[in-house]
């Protein structure tokens, strides 16, 4: 039990306890903090309570002095597992290192603090996992019966994407110009894209210490090298990446900027929400394969609360557990090949999507490609994508008995293109 | 004129003066050294001597303190010219700033020094942008009449790539274990790479500060934001790419590293090389237009040295010119989005062919699919592809009159794939 009282509904439960980058108007410098209800613990001061066979030599500068998450990540899961229990102590009710006493000077209001990006990201990876989505974009642009690539169910389908246009949520998203080819046959045009849209993914932080080049991460190992996960929005141009996207991917059409949530839950914290994998046929090959379950079930949402209006409306709920491809399989496929992966890459989902219309991942799924509308109930409007203006907010939670191990808001809002 | 006598047939003449990060047995740290001849400038050292209205208040941190370019890239041209005036002058027989009567102090020769990356490479991304090597590839899997794609003229088709194993000349290359599917009708395999290749590729790192995100770059800006360039290998793996690449692009084909050179040649040393641009019909849009030149005549070229063999042979020879889109189209469409571009993102040209066979850039060009082979004379060996002990050697110069403006060496050892 926490001395800090938390709602039933918050999503930083003293079960969750996830870690952020915070900083104050009184203390701009950026540091390590932990959300508990509608606090921020202020990790960076107390780093001298971190007295563990793990931390004791790390806690300064890992967690008094870091300014990014990056060097907490870079550490092995002992590391982790005991500095969540210091934490644990610090905001018991009756443990010896409790600081119930002193909580004025390490608690603080979470609306007085200014988030920031959780960790200089190295590279950011984007996949494509999602069964049910992957299902539904191939039946729209290829039909049924090709709808999923021969090489989807053989390997976790990824690309490479753009790190520096990671911004953490609340940023504001400007619609982006670019090219497009509206017409067929009539040549291609420059403008504001037309067909903007969102992806409701997660992602994770890559965790331990850098795998040297050519030396890969095995499945077994996988575990080890995953930190603790975000929300995100991977905001997409949808014609955009029509026109530019073969042969060699999505480019221009995600860079303009990918949300994710500044609190990163760590995957202890997930555990007891942990869920079968789902079934994969046919049995992927060995480096692919473990048999325990790396699944989770965490439901998502997706709002959209048009300029003006005085509420939002959630679009869509899906749940994370629908993923084919478990986090251990990205990571051991990304490596396979030996590629070096650091502390602070971010490995992202893919649209999430569910079976059903109403867990679809995106307006172009929504709206099946534009083909009909999505009501916003709260303020009569409709959408088939997204308008400059709105304000587009994914958010997901485990739902424990009595308590929830949240990710928070991850929001945009999309400001008009810049003038040609 | 310099004091240092330089080769007629060295990369790095008086007028070249490239940047790059080294470090020494006696004196560990890394730090900014400039090449001129057989000799490193230690630059780090000379911090004080840039007394420039520019330079003056950066040149401590910037040149004396940074472990890599990234400050020095972060600056603006002015600062750049400022830079390499005093450079010149200290390297210079008769400036006042010459070091000439204590060059033992600063001038360190070449083969005892170790050469690192030279900067924190941000994001790295590649282009595509050599009309022949897309035609070639576009040619043996597709046919000639749709050799090219539609989109392929009116903007320069790219990627986003994989940043962390960027490596510096030298490092060992292992060949990547990948899932493949050889026989058609047969399932995947996972094993060694059969079809290891190079990619004879030039790239630019950006300079200047960062664009916030949301704010392109405009063609009339772009040239302000490039530094300088390098010669690179992209190494990959045809296989591993054929069957993971469809729809989102080359992923794990590209991610066990790419080679670049150490030496950064500044863009002001590239001037007198400058040649036409190749001739682009359709007109590219107006975002993507420019009447100056902005292509390069540079001399590349690839050789190949089996294990044990005694020399290297040429296997083709190329040239920067045959660019189809210039490098400050590329920045220029790349930020269309308003994508943020960071001092040491790296963006690299692509495979640089030619129109004739001895100018092709890639074994996949030059064994045209595996259906011929590639005579190495010295040793009396021939490839299809690369070989295991092969060391492959990339490099460039601009030829002046009786001077030479090189990027050095950019070569790699293929290692043994690990075992499975």
């Amino acid at each position: 039990m926490s001395f800090v009282q938390v709602d039933k509904d918050s999503h930083f439960s003293y079960q969750n306890l996830p870690y952020g980058i915070f900083s104050t108007p009184e203390t701009p410098k950026k540091r390590i903090g932990v959300a508990i209800g509608a606090y921020v613990l202020d990790v960076s001061k107390l780093w001298n309570r971190f007295k563990g066979p793990f931390m004791n030599a790390e806690a300064q500068k890992v967690l008094g002095e870091a300014e990014t998450l990056n060097a907490l990540m870079g550490l092995t899961p002992e590391h982790w597992v005991e500095t969540r229990a210091v934490i644990k102590g610090l905001l018991s009710s009756d443990d010896p290192l409790s600081i119930k006493n002193e909580r004025d000077n390490y608690l603080i209001p979470m609306d007085k603090v200014t988030m920031h990006l959780p960790a200089q990201i190295g590279d950011y990876t984007d996949f494509y996992s999602s069964i049910d989505h992957a299902t539904n974009v191939g039946t729209m642009f290829r039909g049924k019966e090709n709808a999923l690539m021969p090489n989807w169910k053989h390997l976790p389908v990824g690309y490479h994407g753009r790190s520096s246009s990671v911004v953490v949520s609340g940023t504001p998203i400007r619609r982006p110009n670019g090219q497009t080819k509206p017409v067929e046959t009539e040549p291609p045009q420059f403008g504001p894209c037309k067909l903007l849209d969102f992806e409701l993914e997660m992602a994770f932080f890559v965790g331990g210490p850098t795998n040297e080049l050519g030396k890969p991460i095995s499945i077994e190992k996988a575990q080890d090298r995953i930190f603790g996960m975000v929300v995100m929005n991977d905001w997409s141009a949808r014609d955009i990446q029509k026109w530019e996207y073969v042969p060699l991917g999505p480019f221009l059409a995600k860079n303009m900027g990918t949300t994710i949530s500044p609190w990163v839950v760590p995957i202890e914290a997930m555990k007891p929400f942990l869920t079968e994998n789902y079934p994969q046929d046919p049995a992927p090959l060995p480096y692919l394969r473990h048999n325990d379950s790396f699944n989770f079930d965490i439901k998502l949402q997706v709002s959209i609360k048009p300029e003006g209006a005085s509420k939002e409306d959630v679009v869509t709920k899906s749940n994370f557990k629908f993923m084919y491809w478990t986090m251990k399989q990205q990571l051991a496929h990304h490596s396979a090949t030996g590629c070096n992966m650091r502390p602070g890459d971010l490995l992202a989902s893919g649209t999430i999507s569910g079976p059903e219309e109403s867990f679809y991942g995106s307006m172009l799924e929504l709206s099946w490609k534009g083909s009909k509308t999505v009501k916003l109930e709260s303020s009569g409007e409709e959408r088939k994508f997204i308008k400059d203006g709105d304000v587009v907010n994914v958010s997901g939670f485990c739902q424990g008995n009595g308590y929830r191990v949240g990710f928070g808001d991850c929001w945009g809002k999309v400001l008009p293109a810049n003038p040609l």
